[in-house]
Parts: C-alpha cells; structure tokens; sequence
C-alpha cells in the first residue's frame, strides 16, 4: 500500500453512475510529487497522512466488487517506529 | 485513479471485437508528458481534465467487466480545494 | 491502453503450454526505449502504431479469461487529430 | 515479486474493518528510497530481507481472496546464488 | 510481458504455505538494474532471456488461480527478428 498525504477535496459532477456519490480526495504519494485522486471510506481531513490500496483490492476497500476504483483509503497512519538505527519516527512527514 | 487532460480522438480501424465501437480518447497524465488512450464513457472534449482509471476497474467503469480496457475515464474534473495553505485551486490546469 | 510501435516477431521455442501457438512480438512505448513483449490477435507488422492494453483486460483481449498475457494488442492506430492548438497530427510516429 | 527490507511496524487506528488487525510493516524496495505498507502474515522483524508479492495475489497471499492488500509479505530471503561470474552473493543487503 | 535476464535461484525458507515449494529465480529486467523475483515453471539457468508475464496472468501461468505470484517466466527466449532498418538481432543481449 502506498503512504500518501490528502491534500483536499475533488469535485467532479460529470461521473459515470457506477462512482455513486463517493467523497474523492486528491493525495500525494509520500516522496512524489505527482497528485492522484483516491476514494475515501475512512473520512480523513487534508493533511492527514494514509494508507491507499490499489490494484484490485481498491475495489473491496470502496465497499464492493464492483466499484471502479483504482486506489481507496484504508486507514490514517498514527506513526511508525524504526528500530533499524534512526530515531522513532513518531511524525510521518518529518520521516525520510 | 489518475488526473488526466484530454487531447484528441484517437482513430483505429483495425481493432479486436471486442473493443466495439467504444470512442477512444489520447489523454496526457498530469505532471507527465506520457500520452496513453482511454475509453470514454462520460463525453469529453478536447482540453477537459478528468479522471481516469486503471487497473480491472476500468473495465467495468467502461460498461462491462469483459471490456479490454486498462484505463476508462470515469468523471470530468470541476475543481479541489486545498485548505494546506495554498490558495483554492480552482483550476486543474494552474494547479501543481 | 499504451501507445507502443512493433518491432518485430520474438520466437521462444521453450514456453509454457498455455502461451498456445500465439503470435509474440517486441514492441516499444511511444517515449521511452524500453521494449515489452505483446500477444497480437490483431495482425501487425513491424513499425505500426498500436494500442496495447494491460492489466487483467489483457487476457480478455487475447482470447480467454485464462490466457497468460499482461500486454496484448487490441488495435492499430490510423491518427489521432489534437485540435487543442497544434497542428492535426496524422502520423503518430512524428507526433509528440 | 520485489524485494523489500522491513522498516518497522505501522500503527493505524482509523482503518476500514476489512484491513482486521492484521500486522502492517513500512518496507523499502531495494535499490529504490520509496517506502511502502506491506501485511505480514510470514512474522518478520526489522531488517530482514524479504519477497513481497503485489497485483491481486497479494489478496490471497494475505489469507483471503476480499482481504484489501497490494503487498503482502511472502518469505523472508536466506540468500540467492549468482553463478554469473561475481562471487556468490550471501548476503543480499550487500547485493548490487 | 517483460524481457528479463535470469541472475540466479533464490533461497527462502519461511515463507507462506501458498508458495509451496516453487522454484524462485532472481532476475533483471532488460535495460534496468532493478531485480525482482519470479516464480519459475519452465526451467531456467542463469544467464536465460525469458518473457515474465505479471499481474493476474502471472497466477494461471504459474499454474493455479490462486497461486500468490506476480511475476511468473512463461518462456525463454531465442531470439526476435528486427526488420525496421537495423541488423537481425539473434542475440537479445546484443540488442539495444
């Protein structure tokens, strides 16, 4: 899964049927600078740093088999620790 | 599911059955200068930004779950919001 | 789909018998030098200017749920016209 | 499938039910300084080296065809022979 | 699919029941010096040119649906002819 931050709300009235009235939100994978649209089932505000699932599995994670998603939100990261010699990183954007 | 601006009608005579008559857009992802073709299902223009999807997911997002499609344009971008500090963006195309 | 211009014909005698008999060929992305190998149901010959689809919509197009291609030709492309300000490009191979 | 160092554990309280409390771990591909968010169902610890599988095997490879992973950690490397002409390569973190 | 050299076998010992006892081969993709792991049914020495077929294709080539792989050989190759202008390439690893 990818971590990436939510930088705000999309609108976009011309849809297909089949997106229903789902929250989109415009993230930024962690490290690029290339912004992507994902669907949001967990409520996050901007800033908030998740976790996105794509591939097929984004499709479960939106709520059903059917749903065209390629990339949904499946939780907010809290933190990570890295034993592996650096400091805790307790904050993920400051983490590199 | 990626931020895309339309450039053109795409033609291709000799195709697989299986891709029917389905219109086929050239579209460039934001932030890239890659070209990639998508099957429109929504009705854009030239110029529009959209969103567009990947994975199996455009396939169902292009009518049936047995569609040869790896990239269906799923909704027409109106605008985000970007409460992070920037000013609104109120157009794709100026936003980065 | 991904805009690629075939190469030529890749022979692999060893294979795995689900590849059946089909038609392989070495094809490149438009924009990168990078080369791929394709399943062709359509007819190609080296230097055209094809859509190649990928994902699971590439088994699809190459006949069967259970073929094993990531990367399948679904149709050869006449031109595509950009009426978003350049000039009409009728020759992919010069577009850019 | 990739090759990816295990970092450290993930903490992510707001998470959809379908992610369960299943083990995330922030892995770095190697040759690469992007990190990722793997399920370990293998029980790895910081450090170890190990294959993760991506695309919609990562479902299954995390226990369930409905579970929405798209990396999941399968097997932790020993080690790999490289009988192509450099010294056999035990160690892969000293790999080039 | 992709054009990958095969480096060497690849030794994993706790890994997932899933993987059974499958062959895993270490290998590079032409053209990058990336390495990546993938399920080996044909029966390859290093050194082998092989197709490596991912996504879901990659399961049923490596002989199930459920089979947790992403990248699975599905031939070795023996050469591609090259007839837009430059000399046959009957040596892949002489080709550019």
């Amino acid at each position: 899964m990818k971590i990436c931050q939510v930088e705000g709300t999309l609108v976009a009235t011309a849809r297909i049927p089949g997106l229903l009235n789902r929250r989109l939100l415009v993230v930024k994978e962690r490290g690029s600078s290339a912004k992507q649209v994902a669907v949001d089932p967990v409520g996050c505000k901007p800033g908030d740093w998740v976790i996105a699932v794509g591939s097929s599995a984004a499709r479960d994670a939106a709520g059903s088999k059917d749903f065209p998603s390629d990339l949904t939100i499946v939780g907010i990261i809290d933190y990570w620790d890295d034993p592996a010699g650096r400091a805790a990183q307790k904050v993920v954007a400051n983490a590199d």
